[in-house]
Formats: structure tokens, sequence, C-alpha cells
């Protein structure tokens, strides 16, 4: 089979010819968003063509990927599921959101059976890697190519012989380091940049691999995997996962993802207050860019998490004084920038091999909606400034004597 | 002049009869407030018409009033302006939105002229109070009558012999003490129920009275008025204001209202740290009511003071305490609560004639969409239970193992 779009008096249309009986035909783009897609992702007609009308579908194409991108989700497919037009069309599913618990006891055990498997959740972003048309290719979570991950990832691990095994199955995992583009953490065992395998899921379908057979794949071809905890019994589990979390956050880790280990039932995250006083931070350091939508959820995963804990009073002090700290501290740090004429930025460093390629990355960034610009190229390292828009000019007007 | 509102075939119509000439007509309330409206209120047809249809500008029939409200503004025209039909139209304007400052210095001086007139902010509720149809009624801020301010405002303070000489006024204050339905706060010279006028105002013009002017005026029919702290020249304004809120705030009160003497430039007001703490407490008592909307603005405010104070690294670690701890500790207090099947709800006492008053307040309530219940009534005493359903409701799933 091969597949590709084309044009037809500005319309864009869609090709397919089958390779083996030479059967083809032509067909315009929204044709075949009523009549072929509903088929391939098990979806009624009349939503997909509600989502391609609103622009929640829609055509991509970029770094030789072409296909159809799902900004939302449409019934049960994802939003940043890709439909892949190669050689033959190749669905990414989008990777689920996973929900949160903010009570371990009881939430585990109505959520899950008798046993639960703990993953470590690590803080960087979220990326599915594919072989599209017999290519190595890496998507973010919103169903972009990422230029920078699809080239970094494959110098980081070998998937070469994993792709030619299995072709059909998508690599999950985790961008992280503390020189990565979109989310850095500094993790001991990492240093500047790694990847973390957390699923493999079937192309199309997007089932998940059980547990322990994903761990053995990985391990058998040498893959990067999160840390795998083990499997407990549910009635165990909560207090077990409280020590988990307690110790990692001390660490200044993130969590944990606590999953069904046939992966039939969906998974569920628990973090550490580190982890919520981190996001705090880098959110309050951006007030009026991130502040707003950040707060809430995390103070009230604090409220739920010393409740659980049967936490002292002291205790609560404690958790409440480093929670106004992670508030307070950075937003005031940043009136001080911009009082001196410093916008609210954040640089972030990528290793590249020229300028050019720098400047491509800038260009994905803005396709993501992020304000960014090249700030400096030397010996492979690119320094890109990403300019809080919202917070320098807000802080600078409140600045002047602006009202509030 | 004569006025009222009758129906015909089911539509509101409005009568108007001149007394004089004895020249009467009738119209369709649509007629009336495309045709009559923009000249009372001067705001063009067309947006009076829509405001009308989308239900901004509503019919209002309560407690012996009729009128139109104005749930949103229209124009110049604020939110909560009434426009009462009795023997004669009268309108009373909504209470202006009162900007704030979050840098005293430079704003003061780009906000103000040479002078600024400095009087506290009470921490109650805004009332207006007028004249209409030759009673004493007493508006909340919305536009809605209040029985129980209409009828204690009279107890509390006697306004006969200022409305025979000013009927054409509108007395603006704050209701204030432990005991009153909507927000209780202790004032040691106050304690249970008491009122504040901070503005005398113009009927139809919205237009204020210098602030000296109202002062006397105020003090001649011995009427209680907010603390009035004097003139201040605008240069030294910023230090005194600082010097005034940080010991307000010591005492546990809100803040001040700068205004322009002559009061033809809008007033700003500016709050201490232990008032934006105060809220947040109220607010993450009940944090799936409040919580979201109250949080971002306060802790901007704790930035800014921090900031234009210049305070040390230990006073803003202090101040980054008290803030952990006015979300954290009711938030915690309120998990314990419902888990011990207490719902999240508030108590509030008024002091009635009969068990019907406190269900007419009841009522009342519930027209402003607030869910309420006469929990008690004994000798005068009424204890309204006011219920946060949202917060209820889902900390209630959250304890029993919901996710988020």
């Amino acid at each position: 089979m091969q597949t590709r779009v084309g044009k037809t008096n500005s319309h864009k249309t869609f090709f397919f010819n089958c390779l083996l009986c030479n059967y083809s035909y032509e067909t315009p783009m929204p044709y075949f968003i009523s009549e072929e897609l509903p088929k391939l992702v098990d979806v009624e007609p009349y939503k997909l063509e509600r989502s391609f009308k609103n622009g929640n579908i829609k055509f991509y194409n970029n770094y030789g990927i072409k296909g159809l991108q799902f900004r939302k989700s449409v019934g049960k497919v994802e939003a940043g599921s890709m439909i892949c037009f190669g050689d033959k069309i190749e669905i990414i599913r989008g990777f689920p959101k996973i929900r949160r618990t903010l009570m371990l006891y009881p939430s585990l055990e109505i959520h899950f059976n008798n046993e639960v498997a703990v993953e470590e959740k690590m803080n960087g972003y979220n990326v599915r890697i594919a072989l599209i048309n017999n290519k190595i290719v890496a998507f973010t979570r919103g169903g972009f190519v990422c230029p920078y991950t699809t080239k970094k990832a494959p110098e980081i691990m070998d998937m070469s012989t994993f792709f030619i095994d299995h072709p059909e199955l998508v690599i999950c995992g985790e961008m992280v380091g503390s020189e990565n583009p979109y989310v850095t953490h500094h993790y001991r065992e990492i240093g500047k940049l790694g990847f973390r395998i957390f699923d493999l899921r079937e192309k199309g379908s997007n089932k998940a691999l059980p547990v322990q057979e994903k761990v053995q794949i990985l391990d058998s071809y040498s893959l990067p995997r999160v840390n795998f905890f083990g499997i407990l019994k549910i009635d165990e589990a909560p207090e077990r996962i409280f020590e988990l979390v307690l110790q990692l956050g001390k660490d200044d880790r993130e969590g944990v993802v606590i999953k069904d280990p046939k992966m039939e039932i969906e998974p569920i995250k628990y973090t550490s207050s580190q982890a919520h006083n981190g996001e705090l931070e880098y959110a309050f350091t951006y007030p009026f860019d991130f502040g707003r939508s950040f707060f809430f959820s995390r103070v009230i995963r604090e409220g739920f998490q010393a409740y659980e804990l049967n936490e002292t009073e002291d205790e609560i002090k404690n958790r409440a004084h480093k929670l106004g700290e992670s508030i307070l501290h950075p937003m005031i740090n940043t009136i001080k920038d911009i009082a001196e004429e410093n916008p609210a930025s954040e640089d972030i460093v990528i290793h590249v091999d020229d300028l050019k390629e720098a400047e491509i990355f800038v260009r994905h960034l803005r396709d993501l909606g992020v304000v960014a610009t090249v700030h400096s190229f030397e010996e492979g390292k690119a320094i890109i400034r990403r300019v809080h828009q919202s917070t320098t000019d807000r802080i600078s007007n409140f600045l002047r004597g602006g009202l509030y």
C-alpha cells in the first residue's frame, strides 16, 4: 500500500494505492474523514466531521510527516493522536491522561484488583516514539513531531533492533535531565539528558503491554526504563507507596504511577510534597503565565496528603511554611528582576550541530505556542531564551503604578 | 408624576401619569427600554436592548420595589444599578468598583493630583441606602433589596432628618460587625452590628460629594462614618499610608481607601497583609467554593507589598509562612470535618422579630444564589446555616477514593 496527500484545485486530496493488486483511489480530505477515518479509529462519522470543521482535527505536514493531528480528544481517540500517511496509514494514539488519587486508601482498593505494579513517575516531558514510514519519529504529548527529540532519542538509546522486531509498538517515555528544552530536572543518574520508558503500546489500539512483559522486553533490548518498584498486594499498597513517595520526595523526585499489572485498568498517579512545591516554585517564578492554573490543584494535593498521613500540628505547620515559601519567594525575585529591567525569561540549553538546527527547534516551539529566540550558539551548545510575556508585561505595568 | 408596572396580555407594561398636567401614557417594557431608558441613563439604545434581551437588565419586583435591575454594567451604568418605578422614576446607580494599587509609589502620584484623602476600608458588606417612594430602602452591591439591612439600618442610625433634607442623596456604607449575615468581622468599637458610611452620592448621576463636605454633613446629622485619616500631600502619601496600613493590619483591620478630596478622580484601595491572609483563611475553609477565585490576587498583593516595603529575607520568610498557614490549616480542618460527616457549613446569626422574618431572609439569600436554611430561632436570634456544597461534595468524593 502507498498513501500520500496532494492537492486538487487547492483542496487537499488523499491518494491510496495498493501495491499488491494495483487498486488505487483518490478522495478529497473531507470525504476521507467522513467515510474512511471512522472505520480506522472506530468513532462515529459526525463526531470526526465536527472536529475537522472546528479545527480540532487538523492536517499536519512537518518534518517529513503528513497526517491528521487530533488537537482535542474525539470519542475514545485521545488528544495528541496522529493519523500518519506514509507508505501505509499508521495511527499513533495520544498518550492517555493519567488521573490522580488524593487518598491512596481507599482509592487503590476501589480502582484496582488484587495487585498493583508501582513505577517511578519522572519529571520530564512525555514523548511517544514510533516507526513511521520506516523512520524513527518522536511526538510530543500534543502530537507534534519534535525535531530535537527525534534526533536525540536515537543518540541516547539504540532502538533499531527493537523496532525491527516490534514495528507495531510505540515507545512511551519521558525525556529527562537538566538540559532539555521542555522540563528540566536534575537526576543524579541521568545528568544532562536521558530517556526513561514507561509504556509499550500498540499502534492503532493504544493497548499497553502488561508491566512485567514490558520490563522483560525493554531489558532484553537494553532500553532504559523507569524504576520498577515491584508488584504490591492491594492491602499493603497504600502504606508501602507512602514510604516510597516520602523517600522519593526526600531525593527531590516526583512520585509514582500505580498500574494494573495487566494494564487492563487505567493507571493512577501520586506525587510527593517536594514535587508540588517544585512546580509551584516554577509557576510563581512566572506568576501571570502559570500561577493561576498551577496553584489550586497542588494546594489541594498538599491538604489531602497531610490529612491522610495524619500529620501532627508541627508537621502541618512545616508543610504550610514550605508551601508559602514556594509561592512567595520566586514571585518576589521575579518582581525584583523586572524592576531591574530584566524580562521574565528562562534559558533552555540544547545541543545541536549548527545554528540552523537551533533555529528549526525555535520554529517548532513557536508551533507549540511558545515565544522563544536563539540567544546564543557556541560549540554545539545553543541557548534558547524563552520569554514569559504576560508576567513581564503585567509586573512592569504594576511597577509603573498600573492598577489591578 | 406617578409610575407603575402592570401587565397587558402577559407582557409587562410601564404606566406613567403626570400629576401636574394629567398627561399619561402606557408603554410595553421593551419599548420603554429602547425609547425612554436611554435618555434617563444616557446610554445608547442598542446597548440597553441587548442587555435586556441577554437578561443582564432584569425586571425586579420584591419587597415593595418594582424596577429594572442591572445585573451587569451597561455603558457607564454600573452593575447593581436599579431604576425604581414608584411615584416617580428614581435611579440608584451601582457602587463603582474600586481599583487596587499594588505599588503605592508611583501609582498615587500618577493617579491623583496634589493631595489625597485617606479613609479606612472596613471589612463588611457594601450597602446603598436611599429614599425610594418615601421609604428608606437598602440595596446590596448587586442591586437587590436586602430586607434585613432595610430593617436594621434605621435601628442602628437615625437617617430620617438626613433624608428629609437630602432626599436626592444615596448613603453608601458598610454594614459591619460580628453578627451580620454576609461578612462578619470583629471590630472592638462595633461589636455585633454597626454601619459606617463612606460616600454620599447623588441619585441618577452617582456623583459623590467631596470628602470634607461629606464628613461635615454626616457629623452634623450624627451619622456614623468610616475613620477619616486626613488629607495628605501626594509626596508624603505612600510612606504615611504604609504606616497606617501596617498599624491597621496589626489591629486586624483591612486597609484604606485613597480618594481625591474633591471626588472627581476614582478612589483606589490598598490593604494589609492580615486582610489578605484573613480572606485566604476563609476561602480555604471552603476551598472548592472560593479557593480558586480568591487565591491568586491575594498572593500577588503579598508579593508586591513585600517588594515595595523592601523586606528583609526574614520578613519575607515570615510573610510566606503566614501565607502558607492561611491556606493549608483551614483546608485540612475542613477535610477532617467532612471525614467526620460534618458538611462544610457556616452559621450566620441574625436578630429578627419572628421565625417568618428569618425565613424571608433565607429566601432573599436564595435570590442571591446562596444555599441556606433557618437552623434555629430562639428569643429573637435566628441561626441561618449556609452550606458550601461544592466543598462538601468534592471533598467527600475524594475521601471515598474518587480520582482528581
